[in-house]
């Protein structure tokens, strides 16, 4: 197998550099980011997304806030800039909780290094971003190495279901979920991955089958509503998928449908995995009631491909992302 | 509420009058098929669909191939010419019985007139076709009448969730599925109807929303992956579907992802029905595992708006719809 590598994001001298994910598969660009404006555009857009990735993102997008000061900005000035650009970052997105863990972090940071001469200053903002970035790819690599583990050695190709993107374009190296498909693989283990489409912004069928196939990994992309019947016919082994946050109980939220593949896992005696770095728990929140749920246009349901596929005066659905009330092996 | 009519489908004196289905809801034209060959290819690209609907549909177009013939053909020759135009028919599209059915019957017609003048077997293929659709109507009414008594009186609307498209667009009346939600409004009940998107094609977004909303039923689209999600907020009291086909068990086939629907009702303990009509039993198969199960091309997921939606070498998914193993109630 070719090695996992996808240039999701990464900083460059002049900025964030990143795939624009909403134009994959038919187009694989490359946007630059130089703003903190255009960092929470490309969040808010889901040019970049996956919680993992989200958080990278944002610190990286605190560090573009602070060089835009004048070189003649003192520390104070400098500390103050960055709680404010970490706080209208926090806006973009409301659910995955790697966005205000990775902000969070940054104005630390900046609190600490307060007393230091700017330019140190400047450099430990983004030392603490580098850091947040190589950290999550340490991760991926402890992710894929415990979850490969749940892949038996077979003859024929073990199947294992995922839901939206928890992969590479998900984080800062080969991803949360697909980490446990990509080290089975490294590992020798012949799998056979089934992608749920995952609508309406179909990241499952755009994203997560592009870059499996990119590298090499089979898999077959289904409509959501097909994963119940390719259970039945007993082609799954196990269901993994990543988590936008997760409470002290265990409850995870996920992209819209990850709880109803747990309830149909569970109904099937397949075993279903959430795999998160512990970036993305929240042990604020004692359950995943508590969690905030996403809410996006309805037209991205009513037109999402173009073409108006539902009637006008269709009211948009009340909830967009739910919380999975199924833990690990439920 | 204003009276249920939906066009659907009208034998004309000069054909077959019916709504084109793939181009709802954007824009409602009517197209007129005239030969055996065109309503073929209308049943095969669901022009026209829903079992009940293509029964209708098939059996006029036994008489389209009739009337091809000469006015100088013997009555052998129009009964050879409705066997073999119904043999024709059978072959585009495998799932619905209802179809077959109403070919048989159709050739049963012209075989049990056979003896009669060639004009009054002409006139008695008509007639039978007429019957077809005049049964469907009733059956939609008496469907209507039964189910209709399974949704309580509410103050506040009482929610009943819905996969593809089981209505006026599918029978000669009122519908299947949604002649329960059409008759418990017109007993006064107040519904809202939770319209599953049912992908790949979009029957339930682009025909079952717009004919409810056209009707003045109150309905909300949501993608198939967030029917688990509106079911455990509690909005859900009932879900009823149509059928393709039943088997002697009580087995039924229904569109891609009823089998999830019903998993993810008895999960949630809400009551789920199959709402069809005797045509669509088949009792000659003893169990849903023996109903033909129709598999479409890989473009209609790869491409079904226009542009590509998962990477180009990604396989076409192996099942494309469902034995849903799940009886009246269950």
């Amino acid at each position: 197998m070719p090695a996992i590598s996808i240039p999701t994001l990464r900083w460059t001298g002049a900025g964030v550099r990143m795939i624009d994910q909403t134009l994959l598969p038919e187009v694989c660009r490359f946007i630059m980011i130089r703003t903190p404006e255009a960092m929470w555009d490309a969040i808010r857009r889901l040019v970049v997304r996956g919680a993992p990735a989200i958080g990278c993102a944002a610190a990286y997008g605190v560090v573009l806030g602070i060089r835009r000061l004048r070189t003649s900005a003192d520390s104070a000035a400098i500390v103050r800039e960055a709680k404010k650009v970490a706080a209208y970052l926090a806006t973009s997105r409301p659910t995955a909780v790697n966005l205000f863990w990775a902000l969070d972090r940054m104005t630390a940071a900046a609190q600490r290094s307060a007393s230091l001469p700017p330019a140190r200053l400047r450099a430990a903002l983004l030392a603490e971003a580098h850091a947040i970035f190589e950290e999550d790819k340490v991760c991926c690599r402890e992710i894929g190495r415990h979850g490969a583990a749940l892949v038996p050695r077979t003859r024929t190709p073990f199947g294992i279901l995922t839901h939206c993107n928890a992969g590479g374009l998900a984080t800062a190296d080969y991803g949360t979920a697909l980490a446990v498909v990509y080290a089975a693989v490294e590992a020798g283990r012949k799998v056979r991955v089934f992608s749920d489409e995952t609508r309406p912004l179909l990241q499952g069928s755009r994203l997560t089958a592009w870059e499996l196939s990119r590298a090499g990994v089979p898999v077959t992309t289904i409509c959501d509503n097909m994963a119940a019947q390719v259970m039945r016919e007993g082609r799954i082994g196990l269901v993994v998928v990543g988590a936008d946050r997760i409470a002290a109980n265990g409850d995870a939220a996920n992209k819209i449908g990850t709880y109803g593949v747990a309830i149909l896992a569970r109904h099937h005696r397949i075993p279903f995995y959430v795999a998160a770095p512990t970036s993305t728990f929240d042990l604020t929140l004692p359950t995943g009631d508590r969690i905030p749920i996403e809410q996006r246009e309805g037209d991205e349901i009513r037109r999402g491909f173009g073409r108006l596929t539902a009637p006008r005066l269709i009211r948009k659905p009340d909830r967009r992302r739910v919380a999975a009330h199924f833990r690990r092996g439920a």
